[in-house]
């Protein structure tokens, strides 16, 4: 991404922080993580996070979703015998956010998906998450979610964190931001 | 503590958690752990606590303080060979904390201890933390704090919890709650 698109997608999500009445220092929002996986298309797929506190043992975000915005479909797997894979609990502060896992298939998702990548999305269980709503998802479980008209904001709270061994279903998502 | 107490906390802390926008299920209200350390001076000396998620790995509270109440000093001992203690991240999501822990004392440090009770408190860092500061504790630092004249909001972050195993500079302190 260039840097100017960080810095718009970093506004963005502030203006969506303040209506949630979520207090953040200027250096979290400076160094908030603009994710869009590398495709390039932030309107419908990305994250954006702001990492708490990240060690070896515990890891806490909030994650700022726009309007209808993706994270896309993946898991978390094994790591070694010490470590079963990340373990992570989403719980939702502000806006909606519409979980889907490994399960049975809604009947009448509320999710939209854009044309085309349908194929790229098959965890179907729908969980909806309001504001005060949480869900913990064991090691393992495929799983996507997407915000619904307004945005959201969610918490993530976890084992410890490790972005670079996730398992994304689409194989054209890095998970590791560039700034040009 | 007896259950009409109990439910009066709770609806006080509701009361806090509403002027700082945060969300709860009725389930965590009714769920919400009150607790006075066995001292009986909740105005002075208590905790109001809702577990979000608790095991083996990580775990997530909030916190609520009423006006000026303590959590006394303790630490976090080593457990084991596979758990060094407890490590936790406290960030003030609404009023302001005040926490000591271990270090060159503050000159004028900013909280109130009950008179005859200050041989109970000696960790005299102070870090104050405003909405969006957190403050991550190494396990075995030995702290306390305190809220401000509004009360506050505080999210904890930490490996996996084990209350039972605290260490608190007050003999007579009870951790584990009871309700008559």
């Amino acid at each position: 991404m260039k840097l100017e698109d960080v810095r718009k997608a970093q506004g963005r999500a502030e203006a969506i922080l303040a209506r949630a009445g979520i207090a953040i220092t200027p250096g979290e929002k400076d160094g908030m993580e603009i994710a869009d996986f590398g495709l390039g298309d932030l309107d419908h797929y990305g994250l954006q996070v702001i990492v708490y506190e990240a060690n070896d043992r515990y890891c806490a975000k909030e994650i700022i979703l726009f309007p209808r915005q993706i994270c896309p479909e993946h898991q978390h797997p094994l790591v070694d015998a010490a470590n079963p894979g990340k373990q992570e609990t989403f719980r939702c502060r502000w806006g909606v956010v519409y979980l889907y896992v490994e399960g049975e298939a809604a009947a009448h998702p509320r999710a939209f998906v854009p044309k085309g990548d349908e194929a790229l999305f098959t965890a179907r269980q729908e969980i909806v998450l309001n504001p005060g709503d949480q869900y913990t998802l064991p090691p393992g479980r495929l799983h996507w979610f997407q915000a619904g008209d307004e945005g959201a904001v969610l918490s993530e709270f976890s084992s410890k964190n490790l972005d670079e061994t996730d398992v994304w279903r689409n194989p054209q998502i890095k998970r590791i931001p560039t700034i040009e």
